[in-house]
């Protein structure tokens, strides 16, 4: 199949690797000519909503996938018509808008922390009532990776907050003191048969995902609850392809904080640490193929690179680290690639991961 | 880096996606348009001989590499006064004639069947005086996958024998009574570092590869003497890069068949089965970059899809099937791909392994 997608960076890349052997071909659109995926299948250069590069990318193609969430979900319905998007332009409605999210979360059962839709300072001074200090105001739309976010921590933040995210339709939720932050990467075939990765425990800053251990250490009763959860959000959804949903554990319970309706950054240990990984599942998903299976091979983390890419030698020193490069030019904060260790043994994979975190400090 | 490979197959296309993550930036050479790698990475189509298109293969690369040794040795050194070829054109000359090749496996202390060169009709009669009946009479250039042999289990063999294979300059040796087939991949970086794989145990049919299963049954001192050969061929050769070598288990001792100086077939369970696949320690030797640990994690098997793609549904329902298919039109006796299948059980991997093997039964 000729699987098309929208986004071409090192999502669109991990996807097109993994699927090339399945026998599949890609062709991704980005406005980048240097975007990471082109370095390894057809790239059409364009802008996400220009209805000709769209047609192009389309053009005899098997199914549409995308990559990133910020997508204008018009254009990809103009494409439903003639070949099918998955996943859905619902899921990707969903999970465009931070309001629509928490109902879909509340419809399945999902709790979520305390919130308030604010088109305004007035409005926001008032979900505070509601919400308590410290607060997070979000935009609804076009966050990731903590942009669109300003926390508010006394009265007079609520100003400059609001400035902070230009006056766009927001949320207001409470800070959650949370204990840890979980995430589960799941997915869902043509036919509706699911399959779940292990939960994983992340570490965020600054609003970007640092770390990513997995499995986390969590009972089978809270990762049967949260499996049971994604069930249901991808079954409300008719959702096909990967889903990941964000957590938070407060040590009282789960409170959801959101999901992508793509592979994820806290899915990419399962290149090396599952049996299959969420790259081949959600490319196996959207072509009509078996899912493969979930499990975890030993002990995984994941490490993001920010900035600044290690010595390769150092990295090799620290023992079974494996690199993954995305061919982006360095750039404080940017995403450059990441490095996964995997083995058998809790303590041995801890050990490594302190040691590539330390080699990616000055990252940060 | 840039790096530039003689042949555009797949395992051209296996290292391009290995070496990818890591920085690297791919070119190949290969003579039809349609060549495996060309999915991945940039193509230049044109013959392996052509001075300018080797020229525009190397321009600009940080190191040349080949997939396959049938490469002409003088094009290659041709490139290497311009650019780093490695493995050197040394390791290629060895491996490019069977008896060089025995050669270099005579001076490391690798024993080897009984042989004897033949140039005549003539001289296979009377090398059968030397090497018993069965024998087996090869070309000393140019063999693969079965092609260029003959076997003679009887004196009105030798004439039919001798014209199979054209009257080029060839090889007779005892066909040896073995008790199974056993390979080793190893490779050496550029600053002498060696590695080696688990011995796999291999299955031909027909002269092409079957099934590889890893690591192969064999005690640690059979498993460090190999090692000790192989490392000793690769420091003989000044050998940079994969070197596999392929041997008879007699069951009274090892006898040397014989080696390629590349990423190899009976390696490609590396890429689910060890730590670091042969792809990325060929590409990491070629680059100055260090080894990655070459740990077999649990056991696995190799089936070749030769001539036959089996049905995705029917693999899946096997359990735990990897697919990796090259892009090729189907054709009878051709290598479409490989299946593999790895698990923490030697008894799993060997069922659900049976019953890959019987999915691509049609194709034998």
């Amino acid at each position: 199949m000729l699987v098309a997608i929208v986004g071409g960076g090192q999502l669109g890349q991990m996807l097109a690797v993994a699927g090339i052997p399945l026998g599949h071909r890609f062709r991704v659109l980005d406005p980048a000519p240097d975007a990471p995926a082109g370095r390894v299948c057809e790239l059409i250069v364009g802008a996400y909503d220009d209805p000709e590069a769209l047609a192009r990318l389309a053009d005899g193609a098997d199914v549409v996938t995308y990559e990133f969430e910020n997508v204008p979900v018009d254009a990809l319905r103009s494409l439903a018509g003639r070949v099918p998007v998955l996943p859905s332009p619902t899921s990707l409605e969903a999970t465009q808008d931070r309001l629509r999210e928490k109902e879909v979360f509340a419809q399945v059962g999902l709790a979520v922390p305390p919130f308030a839709t604010v088109d305004s300072a007035g409005e926001l001074r008032e979900a505070l009532t509601h919400t308590g200090l410290p607060a997070v105001v979000k935009t609804r739309r076009l966050g990731y990776d903590g942009k669109g976010q300003a926390v508010i921590r006394a009265p007079h933040d609520v100003e400059p907050a609001w400035r902070a995210l230009g006056g766009a339709p927001a949320i207001a939720e409470s800070l959650v003191d949370l204990r840890r932050e979980l995430s589960i990467v799941a997915v869902r075939d043509r036919h509706g048969a699911c399959a779940f990765y292990p939960l994983a425990e992340n570490v965020h800053r600054d609003g970007i995902l640092r770390v990513t251990r997995a499995p986390a250490d969590v009972t089978p009763a809270l990762e049967a609850q949260i499996q049971g959860h994604a069930r249901a959000v991808m079954e409300h959804l008719d959702h096909v392809g990967v889903l990941a949903i964000e957590l938070f554990d407060t040590g009282e319970g789960l409170l959801a904080n959101e999901m992508a309706p793509r592979v994820h950054n806290t899915g990419h240990w399962t290149i090396e640490g599952a049996e299959t990984s969420q790259f081949e599942n959600h490319v196996r998903a959207i072509t009509g193929m078996p899912l493969g299976p979930t499990d975890a091979i030993g002990h995984s983390a994941m490490v993001n690179l920010i900035g600044v890419v290690p010595d390769p030698t150092a990295l090799a020193a620290a023992g079974g680290a494996h690199l993954h490069l995305y061919g982006k030019e360095p750039r404080p904060g940017r995403k450059l690639g990441h490095v996964t260790v995997r083995s058998d043994s809790v303590e041995r994979t801890r050990d490594v991961t302190l040691k590539v975190e330390a080699l990616a400090t000055d990252a940060l």
